[in-house]
């Protein structure tokens, strides 16, 4: 259990997200390194700079170890990063001279993490649709009851409900093409080994490199991107813009559900330890400040970008802080917008 | 003359940028808010919503509108928008009945910006090629000169200049491909009315945004996008991104140009005032700082895509503030990395 | 566990502090709610509000309740608080009548935040006074030895090891006199009810205060803190100057790790999976990395000073999103300047 | 005239502070850096560090210099920092060798920097005193009308406007408190030298500084605080949450004034270009753009906390950068208070 509220003992009901949890989870960030590393041993095989069978009886132990997560936790605070006592685990029950030489810490974390990434636009992707669609029910039930427009606070002139659900709606259609993009930008495979040349494989290195990236189903490339983290940053954004758009939303229905304005009906809400009449609007409120949660975090991701020489410990390490975060804050976003916008009872003003 | 960096009478001189502040100027803002206003009166008389020879004889006295700014000035303390005092201008030159009709101030405001937009997307494109180009001269010369590799600022294994310098060059041809699709995202026209559903143009909508679209050259669209803000987001990311990569330059030249060290030569370079064998890295040191500047404010144009309603006068007054200083840090570091990259006289190790 | 680097199987082994997250469990923190409802009990039992007999009964069953955390999690994502569920556990163990009535949700969850600032400022003030007597007797050992200044990266004049050290040390003591003021400042008695205003306690809101106050040992004071949030926001602030003030120590001893510059020798220092001979100054970059954090999530918390009405849902959660990640990297940036200092075991050049 | 909104030939209406402007003009930092360079021909003089009648006649002609600004602009992308020309600019009008000797280019900027802040707090402070003044006015005046108290956006119970306006009023005076404090951490003279050890100086370094901090009216202090900027984060801080403050004062006042809420009434307000009846909430509004955007830029300044060995260049330049901007933003927040308080006609519920 956590002081952070993603997995608070009781805040995580608010803010926490079972299914993106379980992707971010150790579990599997450990199943996905393990991954790495007997592909490793395999495609080194295949390319001749392993002993074949040896490798091939490494990445089966490889694939079936039992990992000592304390022992790999004892040694982050002296070398900053888990490889080198999970590799020292792994050749305890592998032949040595066929595990992870050739590779580096990064290889193996930044690709775990591309995978995870990989799962993660799943759920991110299917909540969208999910939404998409949810937003166009509400149009196809709501959208031609009349609404009072507001700009600047104020009221403005009569528009229909159609008007204002297409301002939620139509990001979450652009958000599905850009995770696109921002897919293809950073699932990626990440192999340069000791300082990103790949000058351990030798001539080896395209062989290596295409074995690899048929086994973890990620795009090979010609170059590590250690030192490139903007496909990162880039992808940071896009979790910020959703969660922005998803906001946007929440800062609506909020201001809709005010006592005087009464613009909308939500079933559900929230209690009030002191008025137990209080209807307060916190699935709407949610949205908001996962919204600001994000577009705060986003700015560290964006400093990360001066990854300086060939590894920057000092980025690196503050990309894990946060980039996690924003996973979480976006997949429960994206929960609570679907549960919200299924509650929805009405929306429009109240006629006459 | 301004207390802020990019105007100021001395400081300018490292942090402006001659050529995004012409594009940025009060003046070229107000052309294009001009083009607007005339395009839309032409596009309303076509479409027969205003009397159509009125409607021409007004877009021709738009276009040749002096505009008096400080009633303008003294207008937006009040109003918080630019255009009720414009509009009362230009309906004291042109026939009232055709002027503005239809549009808000929104339409104008924001179709200025994009229009702003592309002229400085073409100069960044331009210089991200310029820099690109310079980049690769510097690897056709040194490409080949051993490198100390380095990792978490430790000597790791030795690399060529070529990897290192891969590392700065391929994420500029990324941005290049980026910019193309942000470009798509935002170069859109903004026509939307009151409360932004086009209802003050009736059946003749379309008409109007297809003739608008024509004579202002952007894309039309079936919704305005006042309330929508994820591509004004996104855009602002991409501008950080590239100062970030830019940064990255910089803070490895900086880290090179130590003595003791010193695995770079640069021609030119900064003087001090107590120490005049000096010679600071001062234009990697900007890159730093300008990418640390922008990756600090791209927060708050995340935080402006919660845009309540049909219009929020706080993120919307917010881009304002900050979207031009983004774009005069990008083009300022995009300036001075292409001066840096050339004045580099030497990169990779000392040779015995 | 969790995907948030404070309570990662692994990662926390970098960026966790069992100290902190002691004193920021879920365990202390409905200690001290507990403690506020038995003292409210107490307090308006004295007061003649609550029955005094039944009063003291109730105060005693919440001091010995076990609390389901699980139902108070579940509340959390339909009342966005934890306090109506919690008070409906204790209303069925104590006389439900003289339980919690005339306060509010805020009251509870901020005062029990008053508290865990209070232990936690313990905490950090400890720290901070042990680094600066490590700092002073580093300087003691090797104040007197050369070192070269360095301005802008660059060798500037010869200065003394105790120059650079006063650096490091000055801003310590300055944080904690600073720290006795944001205490002052936070740690007061959160007492307001539904509103804020203190009406349900009628003409005995005084002595109900006083008597909270003794009990509680937290200062009085005349008005609801509800939504004047400029305390928090200062107090988040000090966390990220003294961990800024770390990072400047941490960004210093990278620099003067690296090969070819080497004014400085640490035992231990982190190990690499593919370079077994590097020696990563994996402590000082964590510094820097943690005042990147803190200095991102800075901003988060003076949003939440624009607390709009007399409760903002949106900027109080986002105030418990990144406060307590806050406290954690503070106390983690604390106990690793603390562990990096004492291994120091030459600083300043080498003399012929 | 400037892009930025602060300078821009009509934005400025709205954001612009014509007061503040000036204390940050370029003509106005000069004079604080030419009252540097005269004191410290004098002051050496007195010392005997330069001959007196010499350093009497430089410290003159410095006072009276006519300083080429365009010169030191273009000296500024070359050095990074103005003084190099300016001191090549004096030494031309003035005995050379009793100019600027012994100090350096961050004793100069860094105390005129402190002297442009002992300015500006004078006017800040004034300006909270007023709206002090305005507030309490507004609550003789209104403070026992009643009000529907709002809690998570949701009627919660009836409270008074002075509830309210406690809220509003009582942060300012927090903040005139806090002020005193952070003058004191940062009014201090600047004066170390090359690498800030005030090695230059020899034996008479304390007579120096004595001298200078009587002729400046500056706090005089053992050790140069170059690398110290703690100091100036929290001054910075200090600025966000003063207008975090007022950010809730329009936020609120914006809800309040909503159709259907109707709780405030103000005179003035601002139009809009499509919809004549509108009086929109733009000061109020403005209040909350103010504080998002002190709320971004505080981040950058706790960034610049990490200042690399004796002087960075990169952390320094990024304080010019944000800080004025801060102030600008700080002082017409304040005035728009004000303005915006007084312009208050009725608060509280309409009653029958």
């Amino acid at each position: 259990m956590s002081a952070v509220v993603f997995d608070h003992p009781w805040l995580s009901g608010l803010f926490g997200d079972a299914q993106m949890a379980d992707l971010l989870s150790g579990a599997r960030q450990m199943a996905h390194m393990l991954t790495f590393e007997a592909g490793w041993s395999r495609a080194c095989g295949k390319a001749g700079l392993f002993d074949p069978e040896l490798a091939e009886k490494a990445a089966q132990a490889i694939e079936s170890a039992e990992i000592d997560f304390d022992d790999i936790k004892a040694g982050m605070s002296i070398d900053g990063v888990p490889i080198p006592r999970l590799v020292k685990q792994l050749k305890a029950i592998a032949p040595p001279e066929t595990v992870h030489k050739g590779a580096t810490s990064q290889d193996v974390v930044d690709t775990a993490l591309v995978m995870t990434l990989r799962d993660a636009a799943e759920l991110i992707a299917g909540r969208l649709m999910e939404l998409d669609a949810h937003l166009n029910a509400l149009e196809a039930k709501f959208g031609d009851a009349p609404l009072m427009g507001r700009t600047r606070m104020q009221a403005a002139t009569e528009i229909t409900v159609r008007d204002r659900l297409l301002s939620w709606r139509l990001p979450i259609k652009d958000h599905l093409v850009t995770l696109d993009h921002k897919r293809a930008d950073v699932e990626k495979l990440q192999i340069g080994g000791a300082s990103g040349d790949r000058k351990a494989l030798g001539d080896k290195a395209d062989q290596v490199i295409a074995e690899m990236a048929r086994a973890l189903n990620l795009a090979p490339n010609d170059k590590a991107w250690h030192a490139m983290r903007h496909g990162i940053g880039g992808y940071a954004s896009f979790l910020s813009l959703v969660t922005g758009s998803l906001g946007k939303i929440g800062q609506d229905i909020a201001l809709m559900s005010q006592q005087g304005i009464e613009t909308i009906s939500i079933s559900g809400g929230g209690g009030s330890s002191a008025m137990p009449h209080k209807q307060n609007p916190v699935a709407a409120e949610l949205l908001v400040t996962l919204a600001k949660f994000n577009a705060t975090q986003v700015s560290a991701m964006h400093h990360t970008v001066v990854h300086e020489q060939e590894r920057s410990g000092t980025a690196w390490s503050l990309e894990w802080m946060v980039l996690p975060q924003m996973l979480m804050a976006t997949a429960r976003a994206l929960k609570t917008a679907n549960e919200l916008v299924q509650n929805i009872t009405r929306i429009g003003d109240k006629q006459a």
